[in-house]
């Protein structure tokens, strides 16, 4: 069967869809990796309870019966500091900016063996809204352009401690990635007058084929170009630009969702390594009718190689129809 | 230390250099792992002497005194088929191509076990050759819009034969990061009327801090925003857009460079998987004065994690002046 490039309609960015060389979905399942299952408290862990003062500076704690629910921290190797102004330094082809902003980790659980999938959607719930939380009040400061809220899974996504955790970034700059999707957003609102995620989504829902599971207020996929292997979206069904908009009640339908997918992946691929991350407008937009926050689900099942750094182009191995079939038919336990 | 923001002015990504988290350069080489060395053949490669009817259709062959001393095959697992028009379907946010185009092998050397740190110069102006031949065919085809040469170098950059050897991909779109280059290419012309590649090399040059290699006709460093550590450049000094607009005298000389640099690297960090590719205007286009072409070499040393999707910026936890630095000091035996 030939190759088939696709085009995402709302990154502009094409991928090979290699059907002759792709793999049946569970193939994709990863080897049973940990003989010793971790313990559900590791004295040595600077996440676990009892080891609070290993971190650095608590901003939030949620507080419950038998103690935290859950902790946000300053990383203790932060990529940016909160401390100093930007200042933007030109000299000919050097630009550069001091490194201001903040960089938090959020301690999802107390449970130093609990993988996200477990989680209960109570568990699931607090972290939502401990991002929420953050979100608004670290966009309160004017230095802060852009906030990304993102999550490593195994080291594999690139973790060093294994205490279920995910961090937040809050940027001094709008990165060139984030503003190229926006002119895309822009370009496409301008032409048709639609929000091209609302169109997306609605298209989805016809075609169901790649419909991982739709509630109330939100829907999973795998997008019909998508970039690697499970890659999946969750598009809030209302319209509105930014993750901090969002209500109680559709927090609690989200980690309903969440746990859904997360939990299809734990079972369906063996627990596979993954990044996630929330993206949003600019922290100083608000209410845009060309956007539409989104959360992306990124396995790292395929490895990435010159192919890709060299044309930015994607090859996916797995046919997204296949993969959300295979998605879809999960048993969790 | 404050971290610093740094943007690349030529693709206007930002990079965090993580002055705080920065690692020593000499931290960064690798662990030993092969124990067992790899034979100079082995009987069961498709890619090793004796076993050329393992490969499909052989495209170009450069015969030595000893036989071949490169061949050209079609890839076995072809992300992109020869055969067909390019047909475009677009039904909606539906949008797809027929995946024609040309994905090849270039196996770069009869032996078995020879890292490119190890080829003689001669053997590198072959593949050298070899890439600037194929570029010059495969864009004969009108409906090939971009090529890229690229190399997957150890199993941590994506490859799965350890035989040496290289990809070329001939594309039938341009890669939306491509136009991107290219927009913010013609921007700074269209400012300045000034090559932004030639502007950085001359920069470059009279700084001296980031310079790795620099001979007649090629220089080689590491960007001033490096996204990754030792992530490095190697720019032709004569501006020309494409890269077959090569000449032979300057192939002899880049591939000095390349070995130079493949050496600095193989023996300064214990032999780095790797990728590299080839990045040039368009196909159809040529003799663009905003664009020059240029070789990236990416070394898989650090991980690209949920930080680097969600936001598309990039943490280097090497300070690229060291990293130069230390790449210069580095005694090839």
């Amino acid at each position: 069967m030939m190759p088939e490039l696709r085009q995402n309609v709302i990154t502009r960015e094409w991928v090979i869809i290699a059907k002759e060389r792709a793999r049946r979905p569970q193939e994709f399942a990863q080897p049973k990796r940990r003989t010793v299952p971790l313990p559900a408290h590791d004295p040595e862990c600077p996440f676990c309870v009892g080891n609070e003062q290993m971190t650095v500076r608590e901003t939030y704690r949620l507080t419950g019966e038998h103690g935290w629910k859950v902790r946000v921290v300053m990383n203790k190797f932060p990529a940016l500091e909160p401390e100093g102004d930007r200042v933007r330094r030109i000299d000919g082809i050097y630009r550069s900016m001091t490194g201001v902003g903040f960089h938090e980790v959020v301690i999802e659980h107390p449970r130093h063996d609990l993988s996200p999938a477990l989680y209960s959607v109570e568990d699931m719930t607090s972290v939502l809204e401990t991002y929420r939380l953050r979100y608004i009040e670290l966009k309160k400061d004017p230095r802060i352009e852009a906030i990304i809220i993102f999550k490593n899974h195994g080291e594999g996504a690139g973790t060093s401690l294994p205490h279920p955790h995910s961090q937040i970034a809050a940027m001094p700059i709008v990165p060139s990635q984030v503003r190229h999707r926006l002119d895309e957003a822009i370009r496409y609102f301008d032409e048709t007058g639609d929000c091209v995620f609302c169109t997306t989504l609605r298209r989805e829902l016809l075609d169901r084929q790649r419909i991982i599971e739709a509630s109330d207020h939100f829907v999973a996929f795998i997008p019909y170009a998508s970039l690697s292997p499970f890659h999946l979206w969750i598009f809030p069904r209302r319209h509105t630009s930014s993750f901090d908009d969002i209500y109680d009640h559709e927090l609690v339908d989200l980690a309903a969702v969440m746990k859904g997918v997360l939990g299809r992946l734990y079972h369906g691929l063996n627990d596979p390594d993954y990044n996630f991350s929330i993206r949003s407008v600019p922290a100083r937009e608000s209410q845009r009718e060309y956007f539409h926050w989104y959360l992306t689900v990124i396995p790292r099942i395929a490895r990435t190689a010159g192919f890709e750094f060299g044309s930015g182009m994607y090859i996916n191995t797995a046919v997204p129809e296949e993969s959300a079939q295979f998605l879809r038919d999960v048993r969790i336990p």
